[in-house]
C-alpha cells in the first residue's frame, strides 16, 4: 500500500513503504526537518566524550529540536528515550540500527528508554495477520533488544494490546486534540481504513508523553528513529504544549536499503533481508545473492569500478558493520576504482554478518529467561487519570 | 448536534440528541426492530413469574432477539445483561428508568449485569468537558446504582478511562472489522470530528463480548437501553459472529420526555430533568413548572379536556410513579374529560417524585461505603489476548 503524505508526492516515505536509496536532502525539505549539524554534534561529543559512526557518517542526519535536547539533558533537566517496533515478524538488521545507536545513547547519556511494541498496528494493518501472532512476536522481539545489550534496569518495554492501562489515561486526551481530517491528511488514510488504524496513531503519539506522567514531572524525550516516522511526530509536537508536556525530540536515522534492487529493508521481502533470527548460513547466502553497485562482468567491474552509493553491500559497511572510518574509506575507493570485486566485498561482509548473528544469536536465547525485566509492568504503575 | 442516522432522516433519534414524543411506530421500521409481541411478552412472563409495568405498557417496545435471548436463557445457556451510561452529569429520572427495569430483570432471571460508564466519550464528546470531570461523574452515578438496589456481588461497573485493560484485547478485534465509513454512515462523523469519538463506537459495542471472554464460554447478552443506542448494537450484531460471539439481544425502551415543550429528559436543559441529587423542594418545583397537554386556561381545560398522550406528567405516571394500572387509566380519562387539572396533576406526582428522592438519597449517600463493591476491576480479572 503507497500512502501519499501531504507534500511529499513525489518521495515515497511513509510509516509502511520506503524507497531504496531515498534523495534524503529532499527529504529533509519535505519534511520540514534540520540537517544534523556541527552544533548538534559538538553538544553531542561534549557530553558523550566521543561520537558514535552512525553520528559520524550522518547514519543519522536530520533532527528536530535535538539540540534543545541535548541543552535540556546539559542543564539537568529529566530526559529519557523512545522508539519502538512494529512486531509484524522477526527482526532484520535494519531493525537494530537505530536500536544500536539508542543503546550507545542510553549509555553514554544513562538514559532510561521506553520501547513500543505496536501489536494492535501490526495486526490492523495486515487483513490476514492474528493478534495472538504478533503479540508472540512483540515478546520475540524483545529478545533483539537483550541481544543488544540494552539495560533492563533503563529499558521499559510496553505492548499495546497488554499494556494499554499505561496508554489510554493519556491516549484520551490525545485523541480529543486530533481530527479525522488530521489524520486522513496525515497518513492517507481512507473511508475503507478500519477504525483502529485511523485510532493507532494516537498511541504511537502518547507514548512520548507517558514518561512524563510516570514520573509526574516534565520529560524532555527523544525519539531515534527512520524518518518515516516522522508523521506522528509531527503531529505530536502539535499538540504538546496543549497538554501540558514538552515537545518530542527526533533523530532520524537513513533506512539500511535490502539487498534486492529496490526497496528499503523490509520483512515483506524475506529473501532481502538478513534476520536476527536467520541461521548464519542462509544469511550468508543472502549477502551471497545481494544485488550491489557493480557492472554486470568482471572485465567492466575492473574498467569501470562499482558504485558504492548506490549498493546495499556497501550500505551495510558503511551504516552498521564496519567501524574504521579509514577502512571504510579504503572499501569505498577499492570499489569505484575497480580494485574491489563485488563477490570478495560480499564474501567478508557474509563472515562478518555470519559473526555478528552467531553472537547475538547465543545473547538472544539467553535472555527468554528474563524476558520480563525489560517490560514496563513489571517497574511501573500506571499513570492516573489526571486533568 | 444532530447527527443523521441513515434511513432516518425525518425522525431525530440519535445518541445524542431525541425528540420528545417520538413516532415509535415509525421508529421501529425505520431502525429495522421488532416490536414486543405476545409471544415474547408471554416468554417474560413465565420464566420471571410476572411482568413490570414497563412491559406491560410497552416502555419497552420493541427489541432485537429478545425472544432468542429468552429461549437461551431458558435451554440453561450462559447469559448476562449489559447497559451503561455516559457520565456527562448527574444521573436524572429519564436515566434511572431503563436500570429500574434491568434491576428488575437482574432480580427475577439471577442474571449478572455489566455496566459500562463512558468517561471516556462524554470527554470526546463535549469540546468544553475536563476528563477529570467525567471520571469524578463516573463514580458519582454508580451511586444511583446503588440506590436502585442492584446487587453488587452481580453488577460489574466498568469505566472505561481506568478499566481500559478489560476491554482493549477484544476492542482491537472489534476495530479491525468496522471500516471508518461505517462509522460515519452510522453515527454521521465529519472529517472534524476527533478520532477519539471515530474510535468510541467500537468499545461501547466490545462490552457486548466481555462476558463470553471473562467467563471462558459464550455469553447470551441482552441490553436494555433506549432505541437511541440501537446504532452501535446494529454494528455490533454485524460482527459478532465473524468473531465467534454470539449476537447481543436488545429491548429497547421510550425516552422519558423532558418537562419542557420538547426534546426527551436531558442534562443539556437541567431546568426540565429531575436529577437523584435534586433537592426534593427544587424537584418538586420543576414539576409544577412543567410543560403539560393541558388547555390554557381551567375553563378550555374543564370544557375540552387536556392530552395526556402529549404530556411530559402524564408520561411520568405512566412510565415510572403509577404502578397500578387501574389507577392510570383512571387518570388518563379524568384528564382526557376535563375532571383533573394540572396543577392537580402535577402537585400528586410532585409529591410522589419528592418521596421517592428522599428515600433514593438516604441510600445513595449510605453507597459511598461500598462503592468499590461494584467496580467489575475489585472481581474479574482482565481477559488476555487470544486468537
Amino acid at each position: 500500500m503507497v500512502l501519499p503524505i501531504v507534500g511529499s508526492e513525489e518521495v515515497k516515505v511513509t510509516p509502511w513503504e520506503a524507497e531504496a536509496f531515498v534523495d534524503y536532502d529532499r527529504l529533509i525539505k519535505v519534511f520540514g526537518a534540520k540537517a544534523l549539524s556541527d552544533e548538534e554534534i559538538d553538544l553531542l561529543k561534549g557530553l558523550a566524550g566521543e561520537l558514535h559512526p552512525m553520528v559520524r557518517r550522518r547514519v543519522f542526519y536530520s533532527h528536530r529540536d535535538f539540540d534543545v535536547f541535548l541543552r535540556m539533558f546539559k542543564e539537568g533537566f529529566k530526559c529519557a528515550l523512545y522508539t519502538g517496533r512494529g512486531p509484524s515478524g522477526h527482526t532484520h538488521v535494519g531493525h537494530i540500527l537505530p536500536w544500536i545507536f539508542t543503546k550507545w545513547l542510553q549509555d553514554r547519556l544513562g538514559l532510561h528508554l521506553f520501547f513500543q511494541m505496536t501489536d494492535d498496528e501490526k495486526f490492523w494493518h495486515d487483513e490476514k495477520q492474528e493478534l495472538s501472532v504478533t503479540n508472540r512476536l512483540a515478546y520475540e522481539n524483545i529478545l533483539d533488544l537483550a541481544a543488544l545489550d540494552l539495560d533492563p534496569r533503563k529499558t521499559h518495554v510496553i505492548i499495546d494490546s497488554e499494556d494499554i492501562r499505561y496508554l489510554y489515561p493519556i491516549a484520551v486526551k490525545v485523541a480529543k486534540k486530533i481530527t479525522y481530517s488530521t489524520q486522513k491528511a496525515t497518513f492517507g488514510f481512507t473511508d475503507s481504513t478500519n477504525v483502529g488504524m485511523v485510532f493507532y496513531p494516537v498511541l504511537q503519539m502518547t507514548v512520548a508523553f507517558l514518561p512524563s506522567e510516570l514520573y509526574g514531572e516534565d520529560v524532555y524525550v527523544l525519539i531515534p528513529a527512520g524518518i518515516d516516522q516522522d508523521p506522528y511526530w509531527r503531529i505530536a509536537r502539535d499538540i504538546a504544549s496543549s497538554l501540558g508536556y514538552p515537545k518530542p525530540a527526533q533523530i532520524h536515522n537513513k533506512l539500511l536499503p535490502g539487498l534486492g534492487p529496490e526497496g528499503k529493508m523490509s520483512s515483506s521481502k524475506p529473501e532481502t533481508a538478513v534476520y536476527t533470527t536467520d541461521d548464519p548460513e542462509v544469511a550468508k547466502q543472502k549477502i551471497m545473492k545481494a544485488f550491489t553497485g557493480g557492472q554486470p562482468t568482471v572485465e567492466l567491474q575492473r574498467k569501470l569500478g562499482g558504485n558504492p552509493d548506490r549498493c546495499s553491500i556497501f550500505k551495510m559497511y558503511e551504516m552498521m558493520f564496519e567501524e574504521d572510518d579509514v577502512k571504510l574509506q579504503e572499501r569505498y575507493h577499492a570499489c569505484k576504482t575497480g580494485n574491489l570485486l563485488c563477490g570478495e566485498c560480499k564474501a567478508e561482509l557474509a563472515e562478518r554478518v555470519s559473526k555478528y548473528l552467531i553472537d547475538f544469536q547465543r545473547k538472544r536465547e539467553k535472555a527468554r529467561n528474563n524476558l520480563s525485566d525489560f517490560l514496563l509492568r513489571t517497574k511501573f504503575n500506571p499513570p492516573k487519570v489526571s486533568k
